[in-house]
């Protein structure tokens, strides 16, 4: 019962604001304008016109770059690294004046000396009615036209720069997501689930509706249509071990106070725009806070998360392993293996070993776990808690990681710690049960072939 | 009867957040931290252990700053600036590599390297709930340290850079403010007025509750509860020549389909810790478009303003005045001048011109009008469209001003080209009966005064 | 930009009493419960200690009546007729006083002593917490345990009465259903459709996101999930003749610009519960002074309605139809007979007279117009329009209607006159085209049969 | 964090519709009209045109009500008297079907054929935007038009029984009252302030803003600007025995984990129209459970209360009293006895026993508690649990209760049981210290002096 009212109508206005600018921009139509009358707004923008004209001239050179081709997007960006880089001459006296007396200040003075008009050129396109939604869009298409041009890494830098202190967790918003959310939000958890696809509206609402199921987005104020990044999590009372119970049609719905344990099933980032801009472990530890205040009783906060790259990793390393395990490990390409118990007993008794070496010692040739998802939880803090076989018997799931999936636990005591020793001697937590499943025969084998392929590549 | 109230509860958990903020600040009380302690959190929340902690540390830094008395701020200060600045060592290596291959890439490259922690620093405590509101009243405690102390500069332009960045246009949100508005938000209303005393709730509710009155401000949201600037609005049926009638306590509503001309006759900007940082421009932009919206047949935006710097401009200029005009304006100090009419008449007819002259010439050793208000307005494009004899008779004005206000008027068509002629040429855009106000003996003088005074000067 | 936001959280709070409710009634479980018992709790809650619990005992008594199965809800409703009626001393005391003094005032005081007690029960009911959502169902149950029981009709008339006064039109809010409504009440959109069933989700964005499409329902703030009415609405630039165009998956969009009509063409009511209590009226005239406002070009509102009891009631008149026209109605038997052009066009000259008459002179033995939908508009104030042959070719409008469609054309200035004719004089509105068509002879026949049948049933 | 914000804006719609009807009243001006003109526009609402018409009739009605001066008003209601009433013919009709067969169903059927046309009349006219609350005020002109005309009880009588069922219980909403509300419910606050006034906003604010202070009133979804009745409350660490200190301008807040008992100081009624519609009982226990659902330590609920018969009961029992008793009441007339401390000692130990016997024994004729205030606390089940000498010195309190309070405990195990005691005995709860006061010398000579007026009196 607090009266937060009056915000609501402030809010409305940034939204109905965005929509209009939506409608407007495909006025032209595509192709109606070139690359250079866009820049040339652009310059016009930088200049004195634009400090008058507030944000008409902003949302002019917004719509006209929105009718340009996908060609002439990638010319403009050309422009962008070409014509709006920083003052040469203004660089080179700061410099000069910091050579002649190095104080702070001269160096500082030299930052902004140095940056790239692009930076106030996004700056002031913000300003246009709908404007951080374009640029982050803008964003998208540079990504597109990044392939072979590697000099527009310079502006897609600015573009992430400014983007990252935009989209600050300062300024985010945790929402939850459930049946009475708009559908106009839903519609986008749809679409953009990554994970574990969303199959409908039905599906959609079996994983937001039941009371032993959450859903979490963040929002950002000037894009309130669009989620960022959203995280699905069941209620359960213990750590489930199997992803297909958990999103089954039909299945006992477990009572609020029967739940101890927090799952998030699926983490999916939704702006390819905003990619590189890191919210998933604000998100988790928002989403952890929010569960503790609301259901006192949850103590458990576990993932339950796919291991992508083991299978590509395990046949890789195939020529390290011992010829029985090489048996084994190439029974992968047969399909069926799984239905039949006894084979599938043995692959597990073989093949888990080698998933716990691949978490704990796995690495890229960059030194960092070969898993992605374990860069994810591991760099949040979170240690590797269970293996779970057969946990995603989905085709995918079969060929990705031999239908492995594991638990990440969060234990806010060991969050900082668990960071700090990751970040500082890239070691992964893992608990007691997962460290011995690694067998020293096998450990030995694949480090040795580790260290000479590394001396070879030296 | 537009569906936009998903956002409500998006936003409240925004405002909830910074209330909670602000009661723990207190909770140690004054004087309780160090400033040291506080530099030493904050280069713990520019580790590792900063990106681990989500926005834990950053609470945590923001809490302990805000324990710390006004000389111990001050020492935190410099210690931003001596402690935070850009990495020498990577400026060095960025600025080699660019005289090595002078590139748009290696220039953009320096802007980065160059870039002081603190910016980072500032970025990361806006993580905390309440950030925002804390960095705002931090950068309005540096305002405060900054006397006596140059160094500090270089700390605020970092804050100046980011809070431009992060208060850009495109992320205010216009609301008008009502007699439905809550409390919470008016008492600041009534207490940030800065140009006509709004005398308790009573005076208030005249300026906003009657259907001819307007008022409205521009929010950000994330300082949900602090208007940032406002500006409060008369809709009359032609261009008012005193203030006094527009405030009285009894005086005649005007019924709206009876209005042509909205008055802006007071803005007022209520976030010290933002100066610097202009939101007027678009304010008014932006309520001419709301207005014209609302009501199509109002025509006419104008302005009524004060003119504080004249009186202190004409006694800096008495010199140059002729004998009799040198009477005329000595006869200012005569209390009670302006109530003896045929006196005030020969009054008007010896000031006026020389008002005349001080807008349309008087400029600052800078060149830029002598008069602030002036500025302001020619700045984004207003004309000076009339002089209103004995508009103010407040003492205050009558001191300041010798009773006298004025008109800029805001016609659209003509904005960018007066912004551009003001900006390029400094030249003060006037309507014909204003410019034909200044009488050529006068003109000659005080020409002919400031001439030889900058001759000395230099 | 009205500031009207300090009502949101006014009205949450009864959605969420409502949907607690909902949680607890399931909570013993069907057949938990005897009619008996919730009777005796009835009887508490009309006694003395029903007035200190608050809403307390009227909570647990709809929780116990929630937990009856229908036989034990029946016998509920028959303990309702018997036990809760008006107290019959007072009646007699009452008709005495009015006899010896038969003033205003004793003739009122009949009124009040004769008041069945279920009122006031169904008022204390009303207390708790979603009592209003509980009565609504338990209304609905009641229509479902009235076949058969003619003593029940009792028992309904005061639930009407109480649902007609407390569902007054001025305490309903329309509100626009569009894609940013809650999913939540979208379901209930797809599901409460009657006329032109909603096939799914995508169906329904066709029909409430695009700018040429509306939909608006009545809400009641006690029962805030629940749309009660709700009408689908084209925006087109003409009036149309069939009802395929308007909802094809895929069509060409109206510029809003260009749009002159709403047509009205699906209103379906939602509420069992609420059967009888007319909200049709109000929400249409609602609908065009919304429309009105916000669309000024829009000028003629009109519906596309089916014309169900067509083809009953010409089977039933067949032998008054000379032998010619028998053949021709004799043909609507024949599958396929739409689809061969040369036949159609002959079924259309002699189905078309048919119809015109059956709307202007096809009457109900107590002399209401045989077509219900017709009975609706006309009742009204509506005017018949115009016949639009094979306007849906759908299997079901094929058999009842002959694929006839009509538009019913409302007109504000001449509503209250078509009302009063109808509703004085039983006439028919209807336009001079749809006056035409009826063919002499055909008249004269049917009238003859008409008059005939009810001389022979008299 | 609940989604239920989809309701805002359809509430807002109500609120304006209020609003618009508000301006549109005073068109006329006072006087314009003749109440001949305004009842026959209500036969005309309550007749064929009424139901064409959508609401617009009703709000010509009550447009054209509402430009009456108050004796055409006062006409007005004698002929709603005369010419509303229930159809006679149809009124003996049923009468003579029940006596024919007095089933529950005839009985029923009295009840219905008996209405009031006035009620179908008010329903009617509430279909306008505004029109519940155009029909609370034209209820509250009716209370001041009755003085005189008995007759217009009648009227009344439908008035208060359409309201009551109006702003049933299940339609109020409870809202916390703070410093962000709008301002244009809190000054309605202020000025509805019944028991100790609102001293202007400063005087409001330490009533609502600070953390151990509450307000709570009720609010009706057609009704959104206006409160019906609110409560203060006083979050305390004991139970208070005085005003003053809890409405001092200077005092010590208590930190809310400190806090153990809620006080309620204060209850006013808002709405003239509403009288006789009781809500306190609702709002009180609401609050309770509002609170003990946010703050679970708190576990005392009181009042803090007037006393305000109790001077007027004394003097008109001065003469049962003992000499030396009356001496001491009579001493009640010395101004400033209350600030001789020996003296008010003595009183103190004289009083305190009469104004335990006024609450546990003094009656009126007609056997129900003389204190009004007593009337409505004991019927609500709560007890009387301390007396509190010289609890408000103000003039008013020292004038009408000889400055004395008293707390009522709501203890919710009692509630019901209290209740039924005092409604079917009329027996007092209240605490053994209380009771402990009553000497048994005072009660033989005040219960002898009311059984002897009592036979004077049959």
């Amino acid at each position: 019962m607090v009266n937060t009212t009056f915000l609501f109508e402030m809010f409305s206005s940034i939204a109905d604001r965005g929509r209009q600018l939506l409608g407007r921009e495909d006025d032209g139509g595509p192709g109606s304008r070139r690359a250079s009358d866009v820049a040339d707004l652009c310059k016009t923008l930088l200049g004195g016109r634009g400090e008058a004209s507030g944000a008409a001239l902003a949302l002019e050179s917004l719509d006209a770059y929105g009718s340009l081709d996908p060609a002439s997007r990638a010319e403009f960006f050309s422009a962008l690294e070409r014509d709006f880089g920083p003052d040469a001459d203004a660089v080179s006296k700061a410099i000069e004046r910091w050579k002649a007396s190095p104080s702070e200040k001269a160096a500082t003075a030299i930052h902004f000396a140095s940056e790239p008009r692009r930076q106030e050129l996004f700056r002031r396109l913000n300003r246009a009615p709908g404007g951080t939604a374009a640029l982050v869009r803008m964003r998208a298409d540079l990504l597109d036209a990044r392939a072979g041009k590697p000099d527009l890494a310079t502006v897609d830098r600015d573009f992430e720069h400014l983007l990252s202190s935009w989209f600050n967790r300062g300024f985010l918003v945790l929402r939850r997501i459930d049946w009475s959310t708009p559908a106009s939000i839903l519609e986008k958890i749809i679409r953009y689930e990554a994970v574990h696809a969303i199959r409908g509206w039905d599906d959609l609402r079996r994983r937001i509706d039941p009371v032993d199921r959450r859903c979490y987005a963040f929002f950002h104020p000037a894009l309130v249509d669009e989620p960022l990044i959203f995280v699905e999590v069941a209620l359960t009372s213990g750590i489930p071990a199997a992803i297909e119970p958990l999103l089954a049609e039909t299945r006992d719905m477990v009572r609020l106070e029967k739940t101890t344990t927090a799952v998030f099933y699926s983490i999916s980032n939704c702006q390819r725009g905003l990619a590189g801009i890191s919210f998933g472990n604000f998100l988790i530890k928002q989403v952890v806070e929010e569960l503790r205040r609301e259901l006192p009783k949850i103590e458990t906060f576990v993932t339950l998360s796919p291991v992508n790259g083991f299978v590509r990793w395990l046949k890789s390393n195939l020529g390290a392993l011992s010829p029985e395990d090489q048996v084994m490990a190439g029974t992968l390409d047969d399909p069926g293996w799984a239905n039949v118990p006894a084979l599938a007993e043995k692959m597990r008794r073989a093949l888990e070993p080698m998933a716990a070496y691949y978490f704990l010692h796995g690495r890229t040739p960059g030194g960092r776990p070969f898993d992605p998802v374990a860069r994810f939880h591991l760099g949040n803090g979170a240690r590797l808690e269970r293996l779970n076989w057969l946990g995603d018997r989905s085709p995918k799931a079969m060929t990705e990681s031999a239908g492995l999936m594991v638990n990440y636990l969060y234990d806010l005591d060991d969050i900082e710690q668990n960071h700090e020793a990751f970040a500082n001697e890239g070691s992964t937590a893992a608990s007691g049960p997962v460290k011995k499943l690694v067998r020293s025969d096998l450990r030995q084998r694949l480090q040795n072939a580790a260290s000479s392929s590394t001396q070879s590549a030296s």
